[in-house]
């Protein structure tokens, strides 16, 4: 058992934010690991470079496979007695099959939307069901879903990107109801939706020519950006959406 | 073609809520004929009897299958040149199967999940996007998609019922989208999303002992409320969410 430092999983650290919260957390002096998740190890070059030099450890855990999850947890709690932080950021927005966000109804899939659903919400409800116990394990667990300002439903003014926006609503809610449930007993664990703003990222990509400049961040800058919420975040902010700035997004 | 007064078009009227609506729709003279739409045609009596002596149309439609929708278009095409009027009605809580509401997160099912994403998001947005040359043809065209309170994240302080809350949170991410785009062009179409409170149907049936007294409705009295609402409503209530008495629910 390794107990000095914070212990943070990063689900979802192959590429993007992912990687870039397990690259800045491998170089805090308060981090003791890192568990570094992603669908397929033997393709994450990046992060098995990382791994390489940093105190980083690389578990595979594909969020839309529950016995998948089930085993990552198992294999976690026989060399970790306790998650301090957990950061889901993998997210599925397009994909290299043609799939992407609708621009008009008549574009509507039930097999995107049944996708979206089981990346963007399902898969990282799954993943706390079953961390729970090491996320009570620790003295002041956070959890920080990574959601996005287009699934807040009151912000919504443009329309379109059905299944991804329908999706991280259904996250926002999820996201909300384990708040609650987690936050009663003696060993409260904080969960918060986190909006990182435009990343460069392949996310993204595709839609960043409509991204004013100075609006579209750099990885680092984001996580940055992000690790400083996480860092500063009470148990008052529990079940709350925050944007990169700090400031509150309505549901 | 029949043309003459209002013509509805109610999704699930099988029972509940549903086959009020059809019931009610049925005596108003202003309405000149209701397609009523439910799975299995051949198992609902209720709503044939209606048929028998009321200017109701039944109509096999199965919001979890894309081409069913896509027949019923059809058919109704072939018969009306417009809808006025389109309710979806049909909603998942529970099954007879073991299914419903999750108290814990430990009972968070990925396949419960996915059914209730199905019929309770999904289904209501892909009959608005196959019958919407329909709903645009009208002169102004109304959608109210039956929605819950407990479907609205900002309202969420107990938390628990997982599936159901985050598949009303993403009907109404997608009601709020399509009013966007459905807003637009010279024949605007208004959605709204409607919390009915909690009515005496089959859906609710397990859980109204905690309901106070005085706040379980009856199907006829939910039904006459939410009629008001849509006789009532406005250009400007479109992409919005109203409770049974009218007041607007926080998303």
């Amino acid at each position: 058992m390794e107990d000095s430092g914070l212990i943070a999983l990063v689900q979802g650290a192959s590429r993007g934010i992912g990687l870039e919260f397990a690259r800045q957390l491998a170089g805090r002096s308060d981090v003791g690991r890192i568990i570094a998740s992603c669908r397929d190890p033997s393709s994450a070059d990046m992060l098995r470079e990382l791994e390489a030099d940093a105190p980083v450890d690389v578990l595979a855990m594909d969020v839309e496979d529950e016995a998948s999850i089930v085993t990552a947890a198992r294999q976690t709690a026989a060399r970790f007695s306790r998650i301090d932080l957990l950061i889901n950021c993998a997210g599925l927005l397009h994909d290299s099959e043609g799939m992407g966000p609708e621009r008009r109804l008549d574009q509507l899939e039930p097999s995107n939307l049944h996708r979206s659903f089981a990346v963007n919400a399902i898969g990282p409800a799954l993943v706390v069901k079953h961390f729970r116990n090491l996320l009570q394990a620790s003295k002041r667990a956070v959890v920080a879903n990574i959601s996005a300002r287009v699934g807040s439903i009151a912000d919504n003014r443009l329309g379109g990107w059905y299944a991804y926006r329908a999706s991280k609503a259904a996250q926002n809610m999820l996201t909300r109801s384990m708040a609650i449930e987690l936050g009663r007993g003696a060993r409260p664990v904080t969960l918060i939706s986190l909006h990182p703003g435009t990343v460069d990222t392949d996310l993204s990509r595709p839609f960043q020519r409509n991204v004013p400049e100075g609006n579209l961040f750099s990885t680092e800058r984001a996580v940055g950006q992000l690790l400083s919420i996480i860092d500063g975040v009470t148990r008052e902010d529990s079940g709350r959406f925050f944007a990169w700035d700090g400031s509150e997004i309505p549901w």
